[in-house]
């Protein structure tokens, strides 16, 4: 429905504007009646729904939703439509429960595999978070109910979250961090965005102008509203100011009246707090105009599909002698209290009450002839239960094989806390240990929402990585270990040996006061690839029950400008005997930068289906942000003139497929010609190249004649390599060596002609 | 002698004060003849003399001086006295030749294994460098001549050295860049201070107001003059009022035109310039007041004192079987091309013309019954050569022992050029490995500036690492080969297996523009330790020809205060059959801290002579110092509250004694409390300790009303847990937590009465 919300803001008090920029209660906003501005409901998300019956009441019961995989599951699809059609699931639920926005997705990077929210967050990749986030919002936001992308920005850890300052290099924040969000944002078009409880590089997120006026507004345009993680103000006119439209939760009249009376100070332009109110009423009436009264959803369709994406978020990291798929007539051990009493959500503001929750062991018993269930460990705690790890290696013998369900407690991982190392309770270990002495064919099924360490991996001949698969993570897991599903995960994160080797551990989770971005873009695998460090196992890695062959890569030009777009052919061939779908990944490698870069980056995926012999042809489309690194000097995305090779494969340690590119960039990387710009800068700029020539060979006569001071010690010999070095090294010389020591004694007035000249021809003048 | 210099000052024009600010020629300062303000020249150095015979004359020769190893080597020694009178012994040669200022010593922190300057460097560690300097300092100027502590600062690499912006953060910029120059200026009291060309966080370091104003002269206290590297001018009035006096060398007179063209326009102060010229004129009589007319030293004994430097610097790196000392009966092959032409200094601005070389095979032959020569590599390039492999192991084979003479040649490490690569020459590689093939008694001994890989090392018995030994390096080599000399030389820097495992690997030498410093404090052995990465030498290791047992450590005090200092003696014997030189190293290692520290750090060290049974007892004198951190909220040293290990040993990787202290800050940690003052922190402070437990629990109420809403889908036991959590989370929320949501209620009018007390208390309010 059209309104003219000019129109509704004239009519406002100061008292009503300001009104709206904090909530009612715990989960809605304010309404102002007198003009028809209704209140909407917000709950947490993402990967379900957590609303409490009365959104007024505080102490009212969450009513039950579709627990579906959480982040760290559904990012392992790289499965664009999958995540769509989840978040298309969830609005359903919303609009059932009356419920405008749900908070979420979650898109975070994972710096660190100790961060006690990973589960919620998808990748170590920004290319694939966004990817993901973006669809997600799609996918709810097609349905008519909004979004919160969070937690903005560089929310990497709990420890001290709500005070930590994070200290992040522009292009590391942009390049990594950013650029997570900006999917959901620009692609996803999200309703709303959730600033984070800590402050970067000295600011809080909740008034954080670079943040949220210079980047989400000015730079990727959004139009919709910024609200606080729940309690996260902090000066709330500085907030306002910075962009900042709604603070959440109410806490009393305060707030509010600081607006007011910072209006009428003069502290505050009132057309500030007028643009705000302009993206609260948007983003309120998005929310109206979505309700859909009496609207039901269909749980059982909604909870096949919870069934459906676990299952195709599973990642099979080992499968030595293919001992996956099991068929019925084996007879199995299934161990592990998780078989019976599911791991499937993470701790926190994420926790809801689901609908139902399948087993795995009463799933496999359906599938079995033969299956007898053994607890092995006690599900709280870390006590090596020596009488539960004797039952299962009884248990274990009398089979064909065994299946250990295991991985982390509840307690091991949530909102809030950090861990502290990446191992499994020892009980679980000991029981995979003893087991897999007696049991040749031991698989192991594990249920945890980020990394661990995996002592006993040379023991066991499988390992199916079910992160926190949701409700149906039971009956999901069985499709997998029977063949019904062909897995297709693939990792969205490298896994560490040990945690020493991971790229953030000197400054994780830094100190009380500030954490310090140390590593730089080397995040994920671009720190394992560049210190050439061997993971356990690699980002994107993840097998399937029938092989791939990559036949070919075709690229559609090659020489591009930065202002052209290429396009990738990529032909993959299933050459195995079972249907399968099969993440098609490619990454593009910068070969020589003026900057230090990644030695590669991921660019694209696809995920294909592909029936036993058949071969389809994946499409790529490239651009210049797929070669760009973030310019701090134009404090934007440059494309550098140079050679690329493009590499596809079926992880990020195995690309067979490669071809270059060459690309020529039309764009000037600085804003200014002056003093201190480089020969070499204007030898790579057609326009300036000459000059630039000419102007560093005009010296070398007085740099041979200062060399004579080394003729004793050094002689000829030496005195022409060090003749030779100078010339090589007078490019990387400023302009402003031509009035100095090495230059040819041009006055500082002639040197400042010079470069007002160059400025002309580059048009950088204005 | 006394002068008025306020009176000199008051009779100048102001053309007169801007003249002095550049200088005369190449190496001299301007004079004023009409005000008897002399000229002075100034020299390249550090290690010796390179003076140019007439230094207006560009074109003259370099004068012969004595060759002292170079920097890396004599840090090495681990030896205080020894570089003092390495210093006093290059002083006395610029009497001789009536040079004022030697440019030295050089003390920029080895970050990576590949700055091409390295050689001329002391350490990694920053304590180590500064103490080093301060000696170097103390020697020279003990004589009446004077110094520049170069290159100031952070100027750790050669690649793009005139302009690279280096990104270092404060805390990293205190502890490991600036605390290396703070020994030789403060307790040094060094003349003169060179600044780098780089840039330092934005700024230039000649017109870098933190670098030269706030930290050298306000904190540290500088009283001499600062000049700019060899052409590293950028704005000459932005210069002058950043701190920087003296301009090298002359290019014409538009910079003094400028300086004056400034104070009459108004956009200089006037006084500014008049504090410059003071320093300059401080300095400059200070240079005349040291002049000894005639003045000749004994280059006989300052030849003797190279070899005898020379030696205690090598360090033994390996020993097998005790193959080293050798004795004079052992026919010995003496092999590779060093072993006559020895490789003794670096390349670039220190390259000196030394007085003579002693080759090592000629001192070998003095000393062996039987000694031949194989040249066994080119001096230049990297080809292979066969037929020299061939001829050498042939030699090889037919002696008792073999001793290579190997390391890198002089192209592949100088100022200017970074080394991009830690490989000696294949031809070298080859060599060694075929010889030792043959040859079970071989030793290497490599002349190097920085460390190399070397793949051969399980092959041969021995490794003296003789760094750039100077012109005596050949006799003092053969000196320490058959045991005139005992080695004593330990590592001032860690020797690493590849590479990649360096610190800086990510980001050195940067980018063309900046390079950022994302490593922060962990370079050296804080970075090998804190990774648990396995180097090939670990910092301080160094082997002898005896052996010495640590039998015992006692510190005066188990608790102190962060005022008080504390003693730590240390009882070492030499349980040997030898004579030698132990250097006892001590490191502090916090036990707990607020903020990302190293896990211990150098903070005392002594080379004690021990006779063989001989025991000593070393003390070390420890303060606030030793146990500090730089606190970049107070921006200065802060040394918490907490238990410390005190650990001495004979390397970083062997630390036998150790003790714990406890240390009672009295010092408080913030210059305010405000709104985001954490709990605690308020905790941690006695006078603030019990306002901050009550603010804490009167809100847990309210906390446990807000955990209800889990109540469904968590359990009680959940539930039970998630408030132990939060109670535990709580300490580290802001004060501003008081008016939020977690708050009871709290105004804001409140809470800033509250924060006034506070600060009030802590006596903050001023």
């Amino acid at each position: 429905m059209k309104r003219n919300l000019n129109e509704i803001l004239s009519q406002m008090t100061l008292e009503e504007k300001a009104s709206l920029c904090s909530g009612l209660n715990m989960w809605q906003t304010k309404s102002v009646e007198r003009l028809g501005i209704p209140s909407i409901v917000m709950t947490d998300g993402p990967h379900g729904l957590r609303k409490q019956a009365n959104p007024g009441d505080m102490s009212s019961k969450t009513v039950p939703a579709t627990c579906f995989p959480s982040g760290a599951g559904l990012a392992s699809s790289w499965d664009r439509d999958l995540i769509r059609e989840v978040g298309e699931a969830i609005a359903e639920e919303c609009l059932q429960e009356d419920v405008q926005i749900i908070l979420g997705p979650a898109v975070n990077i994972k710096r660190s595999p100790l961060c006690g929210r990973n589960f919620e967050y998808f990748s170590e990749d920004p290319y694939l978070s966004s990817e993901m986030g973006a669809n997600h919002v799609k996918g709810v936001q097609s349905k008519g109910v909004g979004t919160s992308v969070k937690h903005f920005a560089a929310n990497n850890q709990e420890t001290l979250r709500n005070s930590i300052n994070a200290i992040v290099d522009e292009r590391t924040l942009n390049e990594i961090y950013l650029r997570s969000f900006e999917g959901p944002v620009v692609e996803g078009d999200a309703w709303t965005v959730m600033c984070a409880y800590n402050q970067v590089n000295g600011d809080y997120c909740s008034e954080n102008d670079y943040l949220l006026n210079q980047v989400l507004k000015k730079k990727w345009g959004h139009r919709g509203l910024v609200m606080t993680d729940w309690g996260a103000i902090n000066e709330r006119v500085k907030g306002l100011k910075a962009g900042l439209e709604l603070e959440m939760p109410y806490v009393g009249p305060e707030h509010d009246q600081m607006i007011v009376d910072a209006v009428k100070s003069g502290e505050l332009d009132e057309a500030v707090l007028d643009e705000a109110v302009i993206r609260l009423l948007t983003v309120i009436f998005q929310g109206v105009d979505g309700r859909q009264e009496g609207f039901t959803y269909d749980k059982e369709a909604h909870h096949l599909l919870a069934r459906r994406a676990a299952a195709d978020c599973m990642v099979l990291l080992k499968n030595d002698d293919r001992l996956l798929p099991l068929h019925s007539g084996q007879s199995v051990a299934v161990i592990g209290a998780f078989a019976k009493h599911p791991r499937y959500q993470g701790g926190g503001s994420s926790h809801i009450s689901p609908t139902r929750i399948d087993a795995a062991f009463d799933a496999i018993s359906s599938m079995a002839q033969d299956a007898e269930y053994a607890q092995g460990y006690n599900l709280k705690g870390d006590d090596i239960r020596q009488d539960l790890i004797d039952e299962a290696v009884k248990l274990a013998r009398s089979k064909d094989v065994a299946v250990i369900f295991a991985g982390l407690p509840e307690s091991f991982e949530s909102e809030g806390v950090d861990r502290t190392h990446l191992d499994m309770p020892l009980s679980q270990i000991r029981l995979i240990e003893a087991v897999a002495a007696v049991q040749p064919n031991t698989a192991v099924v594990l249920s945890n929402g980020s990394p661990i360490t995996m002592p006993w991996l040379p023991q066991v001949k499988a390992v199916l990585e079910g992160y926190l698969g949701g409700q149906a993570t039971g009956s999901a897991t069985a499709d997998v270990l029977y063949g019904a599903v062909n897995p297709s995960g693939k990792l969205a994160e490298t896994f560490p040996v040990r945690l020493e080797q991971t790229p953030s551990y000197l400054n994780f989770p830094g100190g009380k006061s500030e954490v310090n971005y140390g590593e730089g873009l080397f995040v994920g695998y671009r720190y394992y690839e560049a210190k050439k460090e061997q993971p356990l196992f690699p980002f994107g890695h993840g097998l399937s029950y029938t092989t791939y062959a990559y036949e070919g890569i075709a690229l559609d030009k090659t020489k591009i400008k930065d202002t052209e777009s290429l396009k990738v052919a990529v032909t993959v061939r299933n050459t195995g005997q079972v249907a399968g779908k099969e993440v098609v990944q490619l990454y593009v490698k910068p070969l020589g930068s003026s900057v230090v870069r990644p030695i590669k980056e991921l660019k694209g995926f696809a995920k294909v289906n592909l029936a036993p012999g058949e071969a389809a042809t994946v499409e790529f489309t490239l651009d210049k942000r797929s070669f760009a690194f973030f310019n701090t000097e134009i404090h934007d995305w440059f494309a550098e003139t140079g050679d690329y090779e493009i590499v596809v494969g079926p992880s990020s340690a195995e690309t067979p497929l490669a071809a270059i590119v060459h690309l020529e960039s039309t764009a000037v990387p600085f804003r200014k010609v002056d003093r201190n710009t480089k020969f070499f800068e204007l030898l790579a700029i057609p326009e300036t190249a000459e000059f630039a020539d000419q102007a560093m060979n005009g010296s070398l006569e007085r740099i041979k004649q200062m060399g004579a001071m080394f003729a004793e010690s050094m002689g000829d010999d030496g005195l022409a390599e060090l003749f030779e070095a100078v010339v090589q090294w007078r490019k990387y010389d400023a302009l402003r060596s031509l009035s100095g020591m090495m230059g040819g004694g041009m006055t500082e007035a002639e040197l400042a002609n010079v470069i007002d000249e160059l400025n002309e021809k580059l048009n950088l003048n204005s």
